[in-house]
């Protein structure tokens, strides 16, 4: 019982990379505002933008079980208005014992919470609830493993 | 242009409650492995809990408009195994000026991606790629605000 | 010998606002592209925002001997390109025992030092030197404390 | 099976006040270094009461089950050079729904293992090891509540 | 005058590894009480074994003169239910500049207050007192450093 | 539209050392009293000093598109009483794939803001207010960057 930090010291520094997405299904609504400006407190795609830059750093303060990683040197994070909602698309970059896509995760998480949180008042119904606002279909869609030093692709 | 902060300086405390829960979706193998205790990182509920009570109190370094609520008096994370995967359900308590949905979806995303963390090598292909695993259906379920003093049920 | 944290146990609750200022000097060349939108980095502005509402936040962790301000309930952030560079003005208001003009000055430092990390390549010279770069004129330049509960101007 | 975290929604906010002492054991020539201003580092005390300070505010991001306590109103930190060592004392106050000791011993923790940090060097034999050093007799001297609003002694 | 962090620029990357233990004396009943499982809060072992973990990585935040050691590679906590209390023995392993015992240290004073902090009302007299709780004997009980790149035991 | 972090993978690891300083304007009574040791609230040069150091190490949670720099080798602050007040100067050292002038500029504001945090009752007027309280002349002074191994001066 209890638990257990896996040990990474026996595993070699390797290029990885993860990319992790995920959806926000919004109100049509709450969708024009965004893309005419609208949303009060300030521009969505840039503020999710930057919460999950800074999210990404913070990862092993909220995975438990989670290894530092560092240096991260590159988290590129992308939002788009699609059919229905917004979508994150983050992906993280690092020479690290161990992968990262819990990092790419918790970049997308916290990318969607964040347009939850800026759009909140457009998706409340009459009795302050959140009938329809949901967040969809996070996965990690791509992680890569560059064993040999030769093959990098920087 | 820019982002603002809501300013809540006149709005009165009052008790606040709300519900977040969300779904993630597991191979029917892992889900035999977390029953049986099988995970060898350990009680995946166990420390799914944690990992979202720790998130909670942290929502304002990751919400970056989100004000500071202080103090949180109840953080309530339940896990439960359910037809092809695992549901988180946080419930977050506070007198405060304002809402904590937020607290609470941010205690249902780190307690799923934690699920995440510790099932990982039970979900990996031959490829080493999530196919299957997914966060799905994140949702505020329950917001409650209680203005009148008498009328608080605690 | 030794230091000391204010002990603010008996102080009341009053109502607490201050504002700080500080300038960035940059060439004409840095101020041409913030205006224009070619910052590579992105919008000056917002990021210069948020990354200070976001320190204010962090306002105990920093100043060592500063006590937790729980909570704030408002952190305006402005940042104004003037003649010869960037101004930012913070605004931060709560209820507290204390005064909050240090968590003004920490939100106008971190928004100039973002906006000299967003500029820095526009500001080096051909030696990756930074002669003209300078922040400047940090003050506080209003602190209000209401101590009558009737007199608040909210 | 699993976590909780106490709800404490219904308990009254009360005058909370807690002790904690500790004792860090050091060989005579680095009580006489500590003495002597002779540590390079520089003044342990005072290092050690501001790492005291700081950590003390981290307390809920330490022992994960613990509420925010906001705003704590003041740390007092001493440190005394005593018979075969240094002696830490933590004292917290605020007025909350929950008590403060555990404020008070991480506070008694972090001043003395930053005396550990600090004087490791003096403390160090030709194994570089720590045959001597020891850290003893942490405990809570003394919690106090004060119920009543008129008996509060501040 | 003033404070010296040690300049650790010049100093090779080496295998480090540290292990720290302490103890927290408990009454019988409170051990009991763990062994039965009985504890209201839960899980002791996995709940301190977590805190000490997430503690071991925020060491430079709280040791305030100590460097980030990145990446830590290994974080292993271990805690026995001994005669009159439980022991928590933490060992911590990276390739670093510098050592990693206060790293240990701080997963073991975190460990045991976390053990405090769940059996504390367990532990407290009909006065609010904990008149018997003691954490005791913390040390550092080894420290290794692998300077050989070919003799590395990993 | 939007953020965008610098991807540095590509980049070499090499030594990089920045320094930058600052000024804070304070009355001849306050600086009196800081060379007399009469701040009531401790020695200022201290708790500036490990105040920067402390910053130092938070650059990423502050400067929210800055590169994780780890581990940062060398963290020196100097404060000095000069004519009209205090300067402070942090000398930053890492061997990393992106400057760290951020780093060292963080520094020097936090220890200029901890001078004004410890000494503020000294600068305020009759009406609470700062009137001539200034910090000024942040800038970073020197930047180095050694990408030959063989020509290093550590």
């Amino acid at each position: 019982m209890g638990v257990e930090m896996v040990d990474i010291t026996g595993k070699k520094e390797v290029y990885r990379e993860a990319e992790a997405r995920g959806l926000i299904m919004l109100r049509p609504e709450t969708i024009a505002a965004i893309k005419d400006g609208k949303i009060p407190k300030g521009d969505v795609i840039t503020v999710a933008q930057l919460a999950a830059i800074n999210a990404v750093k913070k990862t092993p303060d909220l995975i438990l079980l989670a290894h530092q990683i560092a240096p991260i040197t590159s988290i590129d994070v992308k939002l788009n208005i699609v059919e229905g909602g917004v979508e994150a698309s983050v992906t993280v970059k690092a020479v690290a014992k161990t992968g990262v896509e819990l990092e790419a995760l918790v970049g997308v998480t916290t990318a969607l919470l964040t347009v939850f949180d800026m759009c909140k008042q457009f998706e409340k119904d009459e009795h302050g609830q959140y009938p329809s606002t949901r967040i969809v279909d996070i996965k990690v869609v791509r992680k890569i493993k560059v064993e040999e030093e030769g093959s990098k692709k920087l």
